[in-house]
């Protein structure tokens, strides 16, 4: 039997945070799509992931909202301990829930990513039409129109995606990892 | 930057099933133990972190059972797919729904262990008086009285708890998973 200490990886917890349509989940899909080219594996606990297999029950109170965040925190808290690398693209509008999250996984292995898109340009965007139909009433608490979001004060990494290539991005999500020795 | 993929470990899932009070939690507890001493880390996902962190929203239904299931199933995956070791102790009535777990985690990653105490002595230890509230009609859809178990026919192991130690079988589990290289 061999003493496993040794090769243990350090796992890692990328967060991505931001308003709907800001571009976590492009960002997300492309990091994961890179690191597995690293051969590193990845659990990406993007949305309908985590639909499908985590929160079904839970509905979008704020008590709610933060179960399903702290859930997705505690499956990325297991995978770090393992070593693993995970990648949660979420909103996580507030930022007393994603301390915890951070508590939770340890500091150190927890890197805050903030998509700091505007919020007109995610209206813009609007992929799914949801800002409209938020705009117009039909989706209630909807994050940055009528229900809060609190952006980080300090997060490892801020990054623009307007004028800003996916690939430049990408690599300084790469580059600030190697740097933390996270990869 | 190394090529990791040369040192990722195996994981492995030790799903072990039985009726309530069967001895499930205490096997998978001694086990996480065990297992923790040989230098491994180890995700317990017992009935008390579910219930804390998964299960939240969901009720006894057999479709919210199901639910549960796949999701601690989902989460196993997970862990395994970056070579963790995770220990499941769940009632896990249907065969149906543990097949569908062993899927997702693949069959050779997969390890069933059948608490085999029969549904009397479950019954006359009722440590925490569930079956006494079962057949009074206080808790209904209880397992092994008016709700099914469907028991494994080709289980990786089958324990007994009746008159054999917990060391024993802790023993007969470590034999095993040492022999197919999952240690």
């Amino acid at each position: 039997m061999l003493n496993y200490e040794s090769i243990y990886k350090k796992g890692v917890c990328i967060w991505l945070t931001g308003l709907s349509a800001a571009g976590k989940s492009t960002t997300a899909s492309a990091l994961s799509s890179r690191i597995e080219e690293l051969n590193r594996k990845v659990t990406l606990l993007d949305g309908d992931i985590i639909r499908t297999n985590l929160s079904k029950g839970l509905g979008f109170s704020k008590e709610d909202r933060d179960a399903n965040i702290l859930r997705i925190g505690f499956v990325a808290s297991e995978i770090v301990k393992h070593g693993g690398i995970v990648i949660c693209p979420c909103i996580s509008p507030y930022k007393e829930t994603r301390q915890k999250v951070r508590e939770k996984i340890g500091t150190n292995q927890f890197i805050e990513i903030y998509i700091a898109t505007p919020l007109h340009i995610c209206e813009e965007r609007d992929p799914k039409g949801l800002y409209k139909k938020a705009r117009n009433g039909e989706i209630p608490h909807f994050t940055g129109i009528d229900d809060p979001y609190e952006p980080p004060v300090n997060p490892e990494l801020a990054l623009i995606t307007t004028n800003v290539s996916i690939e430049n991005n990408l690599q300084t999500i790469i580059n600030f990892l190697e740097k933390r020795d996270l990869l």
